[in-house]
This record gives C-alpha cells, structure tokens and sequence, in this order.
C-alpha cells in the first residue's frame, strides 16, 4: 500500500494528495505532527516536514516538489508538468511561485500564525504578520484573476501542477475563511472550477477538531 | 547568445552556473541588483528573483529550480539528475535539502545579514541571527560530512545536482569566510574535489567591491 504523511492543512499535502487523486493512484493517509518531531518521521524525512510519500516498493520520498517530479516521471499518463519545454518551464514557474513567494507572503502569515502556531502550542498570531497576510493575498489574487482571465488554466490550455499548487494554498485558506473570492471574480471562477474536480473531493470532507470551516467551503456553487 | 542574470554570491546563481559550466554550455553573465527591482527585471521574473536565463530562442526561465530542471531536460547529455527513479529521487531531496532548510537556517541568516543587509542598504547584521547561523552550519556539516563519509558523492555513487547546490551554498559562505572547514574533515576533503572541478573556477574568481575573501578561498589545497 502507498502512504501519505501529511497535515489536512498543509498545503504542499494538499497539492501532493489532489496530484496523487489525479493520476488515479489510491493512497492511504497518516496525519504527522511534525511539531512532536518523532524520531521514527525523522528517520523517513530527516527535515521533518509534511508531505512524505512511502511507495509500494518502500521507497521514501520526502518534500512536495520532489514527490511530484516523481509522480510525473513514474506516473507519466496523466502529464501535469506540460509537454514542451516551454509549458513546463511555466508550469514550474508557477509552481515555485505559489510554494515559494505566496507561501512565504500569505500562507506561512495567515496559515502558519493562525493554525500551526495554535498547534504547536507557539502562542498567539501576531497583528503585523496577519496585516501583511492580507494585504499579500489580495495582490496575489489579483495576479491569480490575470492569469485565469488571460489563459484558459493557470499555466496555459491545460490543467495543470500550477492550478493544483494554487488551489492548494487557497484551499487552505479558504478553510480557516480568510479567502474574501469578491476581491477577483476571475480568480473565484478558477477556483469554481479546480474545486468541482473529483480530485478535489477529499480535500472538501476534511475536518479539524475545534475548527469549523465557512459554509462556503465545501460548496461547489460558493 | 544565452545570459544569465545573477548575482556574484547568490548560491541560488552560483548552482546554475555550475550547471551550465558542467553541461558545457556557454552563458554571459548579468549582474542584476535585485533590491533596485529594475521594472525592465520584472517583467522577465515577476518574483524579482535571481538567477533568471535568457536561452538564444529568447525562453526565459527564472527560479533556480526550474532552471536546473530545464536544463536537464534540453541537453541530457551530461545528467546531473541521476537515473533510476530512486537515484533522482536522492538527488531533488538533497537539492531541497540545502536550497530550503540550510538556505533558511544558514546562508539566509550569514549571507542573508552580512552581505544582502549591506548591498540593499539595510542596516547591520542581526546577532541573534548570526548566532543562529553558525549553530546551523556546525550542524549542517556535520550531516554534510556524514554523507561524504559513506557515499562516493552527496547523493551516490556519481557526481550530481546535489553536489553543486550544497557545493553553491557553502562556496558563498566560504568567499565571506564563515566556514571552519577544520569542523569536518569529510565535509573538507568532498569540497575540495567539487571546487578543483574546471566548472568552478568562474566562481573561484569572483570578486565583489569592498570584499576580499580570505586567502584559502580559491586555493584549491585549502
């Protein structure tokens, strides 16, 4: 059986499970804590982050970005990388901008000071880090709505690991209600979109103990 | 022709131009001051970043990561991925390894303070965060070391990606003079067969205004 440490808010999770539902691969989940920092995760990932995919065969495969180049040369039917170099140089492009610069400007100061703080019992979120959490996802959904009003997908005319990595980090978001999808209609019908994927069904039917997603979230005309 | 934009002691930069160097592939060099955030630079690579490449067919393809992994793409002849799917595996984890958690824990908190701090006018370097950077080198050399001690290169049994991500990372460090390489002698012994490589010696020669590095750092019997 394959195996997916992860954290249901994760994002980089959340990307690697909707990649993981996309090519069809069955998967079993196993929610770590990496802030308990177990030694037996450490041995698997010695960086002690969420995702690690365990194969079949018993390989380890630790971080997201890793995991699906993986996934898209062991499992390449369902291409998600683009098939020109050109396509795949913006897939990955968009790819190293969600996970590097929204992640560093929006999730990590709205994800990270509102959820993992409270889970790793790290105290309260900081005023300053939440301000510019929100300032950052508005510009970002301004660039988001450019490019889905430009292009039929994010990367170009097909789906592709950009959206799955954008709508990953939004997902996440949109679950602790911090996505405000009036800011950019364009950015909303994307969203729409990726969101009615059967992929994207599991992501819908998480759930946090002591936390209520909005209405919104699971529903598919939001 | 192809150009880079990078900057002399980005280790980021300094990996791509080792790739380049290792692939046999010519490149002129652009210094670009990225805390200018030149709109002209922006339109190339909205994320402000460096390195971004220029190919002779005007692709332009920005993030290091993506660089590489074009790179490997267009011209497989030398591979510098691995392999087998667990070889690569091997090789993207320890390119992770050091652009992400020893990028965070060291070169961001001794490059990050000493140098960009200065070149973006910024003020003077944080002590906490100095301190937290050379607790995170003694450590990282130690795991540094480790692989070096069993493995032939960092990620096998050949020469790869790897190798010039951690080798661009501590070449940086070591132009500022920040690393005791008397910490570690496998650590010492493996960097000293990646630096007398001929695809190196760009780096060797690097030179910044103001900044003189310390006498073993082109020497290659440091």
């Amino acid at each position: 059986m394959r195996y997916l440490y992860h954290l249901p808010l994760s994002p980089y999770s959340r990307k690697v499970r909707l990649v993981l539902a996309e090519k069809h691969l069955p998967v079993e989940l196993r929610a770590e804590k990496v802030w308990e920092r177990r030694v037996e995760y450490l041995e698997l990932n010695p960086a002690g982050t969420v995702p690690t995919l365990i194969e079949d065969n018993g390989l380890v495969i630790a971080d997201s970005n890793v995991i699906c180049e993986y996934l898209e040369e062991a499992y390449p039917d369902t291409p998600l990388l683009g098939r020109t170099l050109a396509e795949r140089v913006e897939v990955r492009r968009l790819v190293a901008w969600f996970d590097g610069k929204f992640a560093q400007e929006v999730s990590r100061n709205l994800l990270g000071e509102k959820l993992m703080k409270r889970l790793a019992g790290r105290g309260n979120p900081d005023a300053a880090a939440l301000r510019m959490g929100y300032v950052g996802l508005r510009h970002h959904l301004q660039y988001l709505g450019w490019l889905a009003e430009t292009r039929k997908w994010l990367a170009g005319g097909t789906i592709s690991l950009a959206d799955f990595t954008a709508a990953a980090h939004l997902s996440a978001l949109d679950f602790i209600g911090d996505v405000d999808w009036s800011l950019s209609q364009p950015a909303h019908d994307w969203y729409a979109q990726v969101k009615s994927r059967p992929s994207f069904r599991g992501l819908l039917t998480d759930r946090m103990p002591g936390m209520t997603p909005p209405e919104h979230y699971a529903d598919l005309d939001f």
